[in-house]
């Protein structure tokens, strides 16, 4: 993509997140000639990590806080190959958060025709600098809330698809 | 490892598979300081290829021959954190198999105290040069009657642990 | 960044090659804290097929029709640390070109305050479908003159920085 | 390879460096049908690392007192594909250090018949905690003295391609 669409100023949050995309690299590809399964595993959190930003978390900031939020379960599903400079849309869902546990679902669909490719889920927690699991509800009020406020939504814009 | 450790000879079928076992590399660390998640899928990959090995199909002569084995489906849970220079035992079981779908189990543990750090699946079906699904049964007998022998076997030797 | 901004119609050519930026992802971090080294080999890629795409070569196409463009020699200096959720710009030049060689240099950019993070090399020759080495001139005149007329141009906009 | 080769009673210290080797796994490739180039820079990290412990020096121990080794620069010449299930040998050298700056080359050798398949070289220098460089002459006199005891010197045993 091009030098004026990723710039910092974009990064301000916006009515409806609109879904992360992301162009196949070559160096995801292997020998079968396709994406690598691992590589959705690290596009889910890339997307996971734009929708955070979109909800006004900063990854980086929180963690500058003290508080990491590691992976406790990853699984993904392969409906269909997607390839090299393939352009990709991953729908991000905050699907369950109890202020201790977050799920989020994905749904990653090939943006040339916006055929599903692959489904997956995450679950985490939140840990402390002592890496102790900690009530982000009690350690954090205000990541809380925000999180509140984006679960369940289907955030994607629901138009997206046909428009692209 | 050493040089003496990994050659070729070493390779052929011993009557128990002895797991496989992993040395963390720091290119495999993310900044929390551990294995970033993405890795154990790799690290499933590897070990499933070197049971394959033990088992005396050569994953390299299979696509050779035309029959490729993608991932349909994979998860994992992850129970202990893994840390750069860790040695690890992974357990490699090939849990179902129906000549069409074949189905992996993994258990990662910890080589030092035995602790288990992470288990996972992963679901896989045999497609031919054109990409079509095929019964391994019907397109490759020798293929088929290797994997029957040891489905659901527990190949680890189960004193292994103890020793280690 | 967002859905709307990596569309395909996006693709076409523009006068001036604006430069690559790219966004660094958690899984490109090690325990040291900053981006692993061996990422930045991948950026190169990554702005390479960018900078190709900019001038009318499609990587893609370019395999299909059966040349396929490896990697001879690759160098990086690494002058400051790159850290997650950086944004960088990187600047692709096409250094030098013989019709057999092709070479690149790159310039990765802290995207907040222009500072110069890494600086790179690679070089390239043609293969056909063989791995046979091929003349582009000879091959595949269009590519061969593709490539020419953009061979030792800063197709960088200059007034960019300041700009961002 | 098999589970007794690896155990932690092997990385003892042995008069001679037998080199590190290492199977190409799936996930090393790319669509070209053989290892993705970045590879190599990540398997010098894996050689280098492997030849600092049979030198007595844990990296691991080493980042705990406070001491990272950062890359100022790496460079690689690719002479020959590499393939997956492929074995090579990796001859490390520490081939320039002055107590604050340390050089390694690489030779990377197919293990089935003892061709080069690539070289490389990276440098290294030492931070403390507050990301200042040091002098390890000053900083770590042991440390420093172990890799005076190395360096120069061809730790890999010169009969071994041929035994092998």
């Amino acid at each position: 993509m091009y030098g004026t669409e990723r710039k910092e100023t974009q990064m301000e949050m916006t009515e409806q997140y609109p879904g992360y995309n992301h162009r196949v690299q070559y160096y995801e590809t292997d020998q079968m000639g396709c994406v690598h399964h691992s590589n959705y595993i690290r596009w889910f959190e890339e997307a996971r990590i734009d929708w955070m930003r979109h909800c006004g978390i900063s990854y980086r900031e929180m963690e500058k806080q003290g508080i990491i939020v590691p992976v406790l379960g990853v699984e993904a599903t392969y409906r269909q190959m997607v390839h090299f400079d393939d352009l990709v849309d991953i729908k991000v869902t905050a699907a369950k958060y109890n202020g201790i546990v977050l799920e989020f679902c994905y749904e990653i669909y090939h943006q040339k025709d916006g055929k599903l490719c692959t489904t997956g889920k995450s679950r985490h927690c939140f840990l402390n600098k002592e890496a102790k699991p900690v009530s982000l509800k009690k350690e954090n009020a205000v990541l809380h809330q925000k999180i509140l406020t984006f679960i369940g939504k289907d955030v994607q814009d629901p138009d997206k698809k046909q428009d692209s």
